[in-house]
């Protein structure tokens, strides 16, 4: 048996216009921007009028902790949402914009795959409707006006060994993580170390995720701390009146994108904000513009279920006001093995024990969710080699734990393989079973927030935090930042710090490495591990074989 | 009398769908690639598909030596273009794209003023089509993966002290000139020192102007030159394998952008490299579709003729085929007096005897432009304090030389105050006088082709240059790239490298400091003086200003 690959698959895409994709939705051509023929966003008029729709349900898609063999998140939401408009249901689509740096690198696109893909794929992939440019822009905006502060005179007072705000570009390049910058005299300014990170890390990207409004953003990105005083006073983008020129810059880049399925169904494709220094969710904007057009809208959230879904809870739906009907977790068979302790290269056999072993992992992210008030559906992204027992004995697990697996074969048959799951997911959001809320309330400490975290998801048995750590948070609830969710970065691979623990741990520990204050997307991140903000290029990068084929079509990219 | 603003003009323009701007050029739907209701890509396949129609009348508009007091070429070249439809032509206009980061500084807009401007104003100005972010990402891909090869092993033994490929920002940043990356140990690489260039410097940039399609934009990608070896050998972007990933980014970029007048006339504003390091001209490909649509075609060279029209003839006109039929120069009452020794803060009344005397440096302007084998005809971009006897003075010093001087008042009237340009205009370009050839031939000698230009155009007695640079010529001349036309980098105010040496003036020399090779634009850089590559802010930025407004509509960036 042989398949075609994604990039096959969706040049094949029979794409219709977008303005019969807004015209789905009740979009008139007026109030929707086009970008090409098959992109477009929808106008900030539209957004506003729209506002007093009752809302659809709101469905989350995540996933056990990633493994090698992969689980298809995003795969399975474009499945689930073709699914729903297939039997009948008014469906739409809310996913993340994709990163263009890594796309040079290793990474593939972010677009789904096989069957259950969104078009136009290499669009998506390169500059798409240019967000990240525009974010890239603003950020950089501030940085040279903050040094540019500095150069004619400093009158904020701005300690320039503290200047926090850094640099950012999308694209993998090591060589710009830490670089001293104003060298070459007078003219060029103070000598200074600084830095460049990938755009998806700027506060920015994260601040747009989660703004309202164009009013909300500006507001937020004035709050952004960019560097302290000698007394240790903040100075704010505000300060440096770059709030308003940078505003200017993402007017456009606030619309949420709309494009649609293989199979011609909307979908909202968003903003992209890092899952481990921010919160990894598509724009506020987006989801909730789609929940006043569809009855049923899905969405994911970035990494693991211990990561993204509990960012998507306690961060984006807490601030916005969404609440999940229902939250669908997505497993392989081929992960359970890998999380049961087959390595990658063993994965071929049927192997009904290491399937079972590895169900641990699920079980605990199921029991999390629930903790969230949210009912839970399994879906098994079906992989060919899958065997009838190793299904049923990830089904028999589930069905143990008080939830429902469903197997679903979208990848390959596209919406005729997410039929059962779509009905079953329906059934559940309809059902009324939903009584959601966060983890923690907004008056908890900060430090009890993370141990709520640390011990109610990942089921550490302690949070290590050392004075200095402790000292800065309380510092930030004295400055009247206490109310704020903390935003934990921690390696997605695992429930516990160390990448190599699959499986359910237990009696580990959290060490926190470092606090960051994100003033303006309003949360403190909690910094456990490792975190790389500016990924570097492999040895031999995709980008070497990137190239337009002699038919002017795109090769290599994915 | 009060004027309204360049921006409430653009504000209140009543612009047709750019769909409809298409059809007038013969585009149809499907061949315009859409960017929001009023701007277009043109598409590959219909400029492939118009190849073999004839070509219409190419207009140069250029201007005399820049002065503070203004010139207006953009805003005559809109006006000669209104004024020419309005006479019953077929006519488009063909312009370069504003820079991002200088808006942010203290530069207004590029897109004419007055009654004469194309629109969107804002989008020109701001983000656009997203060309140069998309020449941004190419380039420092490249950087990165230059870095990248030297990381992994450095196969191609690169130099590390000797690479000379920088990165790029659009934005006006000091701080970034000179920069030292790749600190902070191992895994971040070998510690460089660097920069950044604003994005318009790039060599990307003057490629994406010249190349004839995307084939030709590959291969010059690929001729790049980024390091050299320690036996001097020039490693190329081809040999980084970044030329398919850099023209993939390029892709779309590369299609002329479509917009329109406030007269709802057709425009394309296409690319804009440097007019001191790169030749200073829109593209390539806007300027040869547009002479296959219209009858007339107008644009403009960037800075004064001395540097942008010959330039335009001596490298875009020669790389690309093209030939002038008339060469309108722009002056002004006011830069006549200025160029004829009054301070800008004395302009205000009438002072005949200052405009006569300041006439040496249009004069100058029109013999040169003659020895292309163009005529010339001049535009006296008329100003509200004008006097006749001021006017007058301009005509009679420009009839006495051969040449014909024409008032305008399109930036206050539109069209209607072009009508007599355009008419005259036309009539010349239908004259069959002109007989265009470049300056010097491909095969002089790279030295002599300084000096022909020096010589002819600045009217200096010498060239100074040390034997150092006059090797590293005969070094190219001998690698084969001694047939490449030479690219001035000078002071844009003076015919002199002395900024402050106005008028027409004689004994002065042409003192070389530098000279690089742009292997893949496919010219030698002579730089002679002090040129920037990075703008810094001003004291107060502009950016501190820009904001928007309760409507929505930005303010500030004009």
């Amino acid at each position: 048996m042989t398949f075609k690959t994604d990039i096959e698959i969706a040049r094949e895409a029979v794409k219709e216009p977008i303005q019969a994709i807004g015209a789905k939705l009740g979009i008139g051509e007026a109030d929707l921007v086009p970008y090409g023929h098959d992109k477009a966003k929808v106008s900030a008029d539209f957004i506003a009028r729209s506002a007093g729709n009752p809302d659809g349900k709101l469905i989350l898609v995540t996933a056990i902790n990633p493994t090698p063999a992969g689980e298809g998140k995003t795969t399975t939401t474009v499945g689930l949402g073709d699914g729903l408009n297939r039997i009948g249901k008014k469906a739409m689509i809310c996913i993340r914009e994709a990163s263009l740096g890594p796309n040079f690198g290793m990474k593939g696109g972010a677009a789904g795959g096989g069957m259950s893909q969104v078009v136009p794929m290499e669009d998506m992939n390169l500059h798409f409707t240019g967000d990240f440019h525009a974010i890239t822009s603003a950020h950089n905006l501030l940085s040279a006006m903050i040094d540019n502060h500095i150069y004619w005179g400093n009158d904020l007072e701005i300690d320039q060994r503290r200047v926090v705000w850094r640099r950012v570009l999308d694209m993998n390049d090591r060589a710009l993580r830490d670089i001293v910058t104003s060298l070459g005299g007078v003219s060029n300014g103070f000598p200074s170390q600084s830095g460049f990170d990938i755009t998806v890390a700027s506060e920015v990207m994260a601040i747009l995720c989660l703004a309202k409004d164009l009013d909300d953003l500006r507001t937020r990105l004035g709050d952004m701390i960019v560097a302290y005083r000698r007394d240790r006073s903040a100075v704010y983008a505000r300060d440096i009146k770059a709030d308003g020129a940078m505003a200017v810059l993402l007017k456009d880049a606030m619309q949420p994108n709309l494009v649609q399925t293989l199979e011609n169904n909307p979908a909202f494709v968003h903003g992209g904000p890092f899952a481990n220094i921010a919160h990894g969710c598509n724009s506020v904007v987006a989801t909730k513009t789609a929940l006043k057009l569809c009855d049923y809208v899905v969405t994911e959230a970035g990494f693991g279920a211990d990561l993204g879904a509990e960012k998507f809870m306690n961060i984006k739906c807490r601030k916005a006001g969404l609440a999940p009907s229902v939250v669908v977790l997505v497993a392989t068979v081929r992960a359970m093995k890998m999380n049961g302790g087959v390595a990658k290269a063993d994965l071929g056999g049927e192997n009904v024990q290491a399937v079972k072993d590895g169900c641990a992992n699920l079980g605990r992210h199921i029991e999390n969710l629930k903790s969230f008030g949210v009912p839970v559906v399994v879906a098994i992204n079906h992989f060919v080699t899958d065997t009838e027992a190793e299904v049923d004995a990830v089904k028999d697990y589930v069905r143990k734990h008080g939830s429902e697996a469903v197997l679903s074969r979208h990848w390959e048959l596209g919406s005729e393989g997410s039929e059962d799951l779509a009905r079953r997911v329906a059934e559940v959001a309809d059902s009324g079973m939903a009584a959601f809320s966060p983890l923690y309330p907004d008056e908890m400490g900060l430090l009890d927030k993370i141990n709520t975290v640390a011990k109610r998801i990942y089921r550490a048995d302690e949070v290590l935090a050392d004075k200095k750590i402790r000292d800065q948070l309380k510092q930030w609830e004295d400055a009247g930042y206490g109310n704020l969710p903390v935003c934990m970065a921690k390696t997605q691979y695992s429930f516990t710090t160390d990448p190599n623990r699959r499986g359910a741990p237990t009696g580990h520990s959290v060490p926190i490495r470092e606090v960051r204050l994100s003033a303006g997307a309003g949360f403190i991140v909690v910094i456990c591990g490792e975190i790389m903000t500016m990924p570097g290029l492999p040895r031999t990068p995709a980008s070497e074989t990137i190239m337009l084929n002699d038919n002017g079509q795109i090769e290599g990219l994915f």
